[in-house]
């Protein structure tokens, strides 16, 4: 009995799916297309009516108007049942359904409820589509979810037998189910340029993902320019790899147009040399040092360069502290990362105060001291009224505690841990490195080092997997599948804010960063908006997004973004004749042990 | 004793290193500097003298000299030793030794022994390069290798202090160690536009690859243009996704124009279906069949879609000859690809005329059919006076056998098979699957496949290597460092004729085509110029190879190619500082067996 209802449920979603050609990515929360048939927009004269004048949403409907003008964008190919087997329900053929009765339509009608809400984590994002005959009509809760609804109808309008359409009347409610949405990159290991920067929010913004994490700089260079310290950029790649303020300023700015919050990350107190070396080399413990993983019971870090923040010198708190007076002012949100990862005691032999410290009481561990460098620093990070911060799980996994009412912790290390953070009462954000970490696969990056060479091709974390700590590659159905809220009660689901995908950039900088990161990320896109199972039945909906995600990546192409190719084209214009089962339904019956 | 030995030879070979900034890639085989100190080139009014005419060589100054004008290259780093350790014997100062006692160079003296000599496999590529305080002279024994001179030059003139130098008197004598050094890419399952395969011959050109392997179609298109059966194209993907005669023609003579063979293939008779059903359907067995991988006792390929040639249809051999012949004409490379790969016996299943070969005689096996095809097929390929032509090894490796005086056998299921096919006399191309396929790493393709979900993290062939057949990628080491004609005689090493690397593009197209290609298709061009190992010591050189491919790496990047960053850029300035292990012949040891 519940085999037979799952099959009619499959068979009508099918039928919906193939109904019409265009379905958004991601997927609305709730759309139902009606049978009026395609419907006419004069996209050359659209305008919109706002309940209240709003540049930004009248400048992202001039850039949406435009891109949709240029490309005349049909898709090539969407969902289909496949072709040699017994068919599924079919659509009716469109152009034959396209009619000339409406003379089309000239206005999207958008009424905003809230015209002032900030762009800040927990912004209401809500918006409705009701789409007629006789005209098209928006409700949003903010400007942020009315800036969704134009990037929902962007993929909606589809140039069809010279008309611009959308194929049926259609209404649409929809609204994220996760606050943060988030896309990492980093600036520090190498430089990306504020174009590419630019690129990534352009992709984001279509995609619905509402959080850009910079990791603005590590040990290895300090390219953000600021006024209080001017000497941070002496460790800039380079003139060219500097981020002026006016380049922050206007990347907040183009952000912020486009629905996407910029939260910077200062990492500390490990992860730090460049830059803060050149306010004080004091400031740095073990900055000049071998990193010694050859032998790694001198290692003073993870990856080299090596260098964490003294955090027994009392001068790193006066530089934090004027460091993020000005960050306070050059940054809107209300979110700031902290860092916090990676903090390795082998530095601190390297300081002669942590060493003295330590031997002063013999019970002190490492973890007291992360614990004395917490309790100075994080009032100084939360001094600005209303500030909520993001930190690496790291140190809570150690045993150390932080505020949890002001402390979003990112949880990178695998999946295992967001359970256990959660259970302790943290918010989290799911960044687990198994999943969501797109720098993996691409083989490493340490040189002089004989795990690449050929002399083991069967031993872990050799060449096996080519050098790579994290290999193998996250595809885009890893990266959709992971149901990151799964073994927790609904209680501890409300303390995950959401998920991010990073990429790291030892192997990134911007001749590659976009080909890296899309379309992948739009499969964490859509897990993050609508979820990655079908609400219904919660089956995964893999199959269902493989369409979608194809043509996502044909359109982001068209619209000049060299985004990755992820099969033969031929897949792509015949969907289903690359797949590996002919049983539809394998996905769900892999998936069902995490509904 | 020994030891003694090697590590004066090892401080000898640094000094030699870090006497000058510039060393060009792949290595020459004997480069010897002088004393004289930096050499003036007066690059605006550079001429080159020719001891004959030739537009070839005169155009490929203007461009080589436009590169070097408009880059004004300097390196930002070099090979030197690793700063914090016991400082190895330093160079002098070079603006410190720069000198105005010379008015600078405005001739290069070439000289070419051969005009004539044609662009084929095996011609001499040998050159000379002499600069001395009064000039530049080159030796050539054909326009090739003075080509080659040529692009050691560009990589030899920096721009230093305002002018343009080079480093120090120096005596080069160079030569290939292999007559085919290769690239492959794949443009029957996505395409890649004429601009993109322009870009990978400018690189290959630079760093002195010199065969172009072409796959033109596979099962997925067939983009390539014929004027005896235009219908082919009627399966490639678009209008836009054409290779037309005129592209093709443009194409060779760009190629040729810097010294790169372009090699068709035209895959037969698997990997056949596009193109060749639009000429006549029944060429074609199986093509319309579900590939059933899910169940692969009826299986029809290894990969969708399906289709193989018919072989025993007598048309088959009527369209090789008729394709043949204008492929013949087109392409002036005495070498054709017939391809020869993975013919799977499942796809039979589908002709009724193999059904009733194999049934008329019991005795019959698909081995004996792949040797009626061979025995029909290749007399036709070789109707051509003087063609060679190269096939996969599959057919041999599975028992059938091919004229060996004009049939090369390319290897590519792995290293192992290399020995086997030179023990039975064949000449090969190495292109071993686990060191030259440069699509590895990147997950799988195939679509509805739970092989991508989070289901087994550690069972092989799932998300353990992320659905990739051939995990991890190949990262440059690992390219650099497979010695494929270890374990082979003297004699047997003569059959090898070179290696090439292999990027087939189920997740290719010209988005990522040179990302994923560059730098590391340059670690097989110095392997199969002039050797992986020290030709002194023997030992493996990829410590020496770092900073020179991170160079080359920049280096292309300023000329406009988007080449994969390989580490942060704190490690390119600061050489041996993202080292393993400290000590520097660490890989030397390692690599020692394979001496």
């Amino acid at each position: 009995m519940q085999l037979i209802l799952r099959v009619i449920s499959l068979l009508q979603l099918i039928a919906i799916i193939v109904a019409v050609k265009v379905s958004p990515l991601p997927a609305p929360r709730n759309i139902t297309w009606g049978t009026d048939g395609p419907i006419q927009i004069n996209v050359p004269s659209l305008t919109i009516q706002l309940n209240q004048d709003n540049n930004l949403l009248s400048d992202a409907f001039v850039r949406i108007k435009g891109s949709i003008e240029s490309l005349k964008w049909y898709p090539a190919a969407t969902e289909g049942p496949m072709s040699s087997m017994q068919p599924f329900p079919t659509a009716t053929n469109l152009k034959k359904r396209f009619d000339k009765r409406y003379s089309g339509i000239s206005t999207i009608e958008i009424n905003v409820d809230d015209f002032d809400a900030a762009l800040q984590l927990g912004v209401n994002e809500t918006y409705t589509i009701d789409v007629t005959p006789s005209g098209i009509s928006v409700n949003a809760a903010t400007i942020w979810g009315a800036l969704h609804s134009l990037t929902t109808l962007q993929q909606m309008i589809i140039y069809d037998n010279n008309n611009y359409i959308i194929e049926d009347s259609v209404s649409i409610w929809d609204a994220p189910l996760f606050p943060h949405r988030g896309l990492l990159i980093d600036t520090g290991r190498n430089f990306i340029s504020v174009a590419k920067i630019q690129e990534q929010i352009d992709i984001m913004s279509l995609s619905k993902l509402n959080s850009l994490h910079i990791h603005f700089e590590d040990t290895s260079s300090w390219p953000l320019y600021l006024e209080t310290y001017p000497e941070l950029t002496n460790d800039a790649y380079s003139a060219r790899e500097i981020y002026q303020t006016s380049d922050i300023v206007n990347l907040i700015i183009y952000a912020q147009n486009r629905g996407v919050r910029i939260i910077p990350e200062i990492d500390a107190p490990a992860h730090a040399r460049a830059g803060w070396q050149q306010i004080d080399p004091a400031l740095i413990a073990c900055g000049e040092s071998w990193w010694s993983n050859d032998v790694y019971s001198l290692a003073t870090s993870l990856e080299p360069p090596p260098g964490q923040l003294d955090v027994l010198y009392p001068k790193t708190y006066e530089v934090l502290d004027n460091i993020y007076q000005e960050l306070g002012t050059l940054f809107p949100d209300n979110v700031f990362h902290i860092g916090g990862d990676e903090i390795f005691g082998g530095c601190y032999n390297f300081s002669s105060t942590v060493q003295a410290w330590l031997a002063a009481n013999t019970s002190r561990t490492y973890t007291d001291l992360a614990q004395v460098y917490l309790d100075q620093a994080i009032p100084i990070y939360l001094q600005k009224q209303g500030r909520k911060l993001i930190m690496w799980e790291d140190m809570v996994l150690n045993g150390n505690t932080v505020p949890k009412d002001s402390v979003i912790l990112q949880s990178w290390n695998g999946a295992q841990y967001v359970p256990e953070l959660v259970e302790k009462g943290y918010d989290v954000i799911v960044s687990s490195a198994d999943h969501f970490y797109l720098d993996c696969g691409y083989g490493g990056w340490i040189t002089n080092d004989p795990r690449y060479l050929d002399i083991d091709a069967n031993e872990a974390f050799n060449n096996g997997n080519g050098g790579s700590w994290c290999n193998p590659y996250k595809t885009w159905q890893r990266i959709y599948d992971y149901d990151f809220t799964a073994n927790l009660t609904d209680e501890q689901a409300q303390h995950v804010l959401g998920a991010e995908v990073a990429l790291w950039s030892e192997q990134v900088d911007s001749a590659v960063v976009t080909q890296k990161i899309w379309p992948r990320a739009a499969a964490l896109a859509e897990s993050t908006w609508s979820g990655n199972r079908d609400p219904t039945t919660g089956y995964l909906r893999t199959t269902d997004l493989t369409q979608r995600i194809l043509n996502f990546r044909e359109y982001l192409v068209a619209l000049g973004y060299p985004a990755s190719p992820l099969v033969p084209k031929y897949c792509y214009v015949n969907p289903h004749a690359c797949d590996f089962y002919k049983n539809q339904t394998i996905l769900d019956e892999f998936g069902l042990h995490q509904t």
